[in-house]
């Protein structure tokens, strides 16, 4: 792995780790994230197009990054739905 | 342009405009945001390792995408500490 790669990863572990808070904050609260569900399926369709964009460009750090940040937006939705009750 | 290039700028468009909402809804609710300082901290570290990460490469969608996500991210910490008393 050359330097600019391993660069590309630690911008990735930064931006991807943000949302972890969020994540831990919804699973605290028990209750739905303000961010609503046509927020999230345009996310998810962006992380999806920059996946798509990662293996065209045989992007390691773009392709990790999103595939992670695809895992903890389901999540999110997920617990949305757990806690549509709550709010 | 070609038809990649455009994708990567389509996918950019959606994951930058999942955080306008939350800027509408600070301004609108005059409520410092939930996000910690130090996740916004590493955040826009994030987003400048990023935008390197995309000069080096020369990949427009990468550096406008996190541009612009620099820019929305520096209004919300202005935000935060401008309603700081309304929590």
């Amino acid at each position: 792995m050359d330097f600019i790669e391993a660069l590309g990863l630690v911008a990735g572990i930064c931006t991807s780790s943000s949302l972890v808070p969020q994540l831990i904050t919804t699973i605290k609260k028990k209750k739905a994230s303000e961010v609503s569900t046509v927020m999230f399926i345009v996310l998810l369709t962006g992380n999806a197009l920059w996946v798509y964009y990662g293996f065209d460009k045989k992007d390691i750090p773009i392709i990790s990054t999103n595939l992670f940040t695809i895992g903890l937006n389901i999540a999110m939705l997920t617990l949305k739905y757990k806690y549509k009750n709550n709010e």
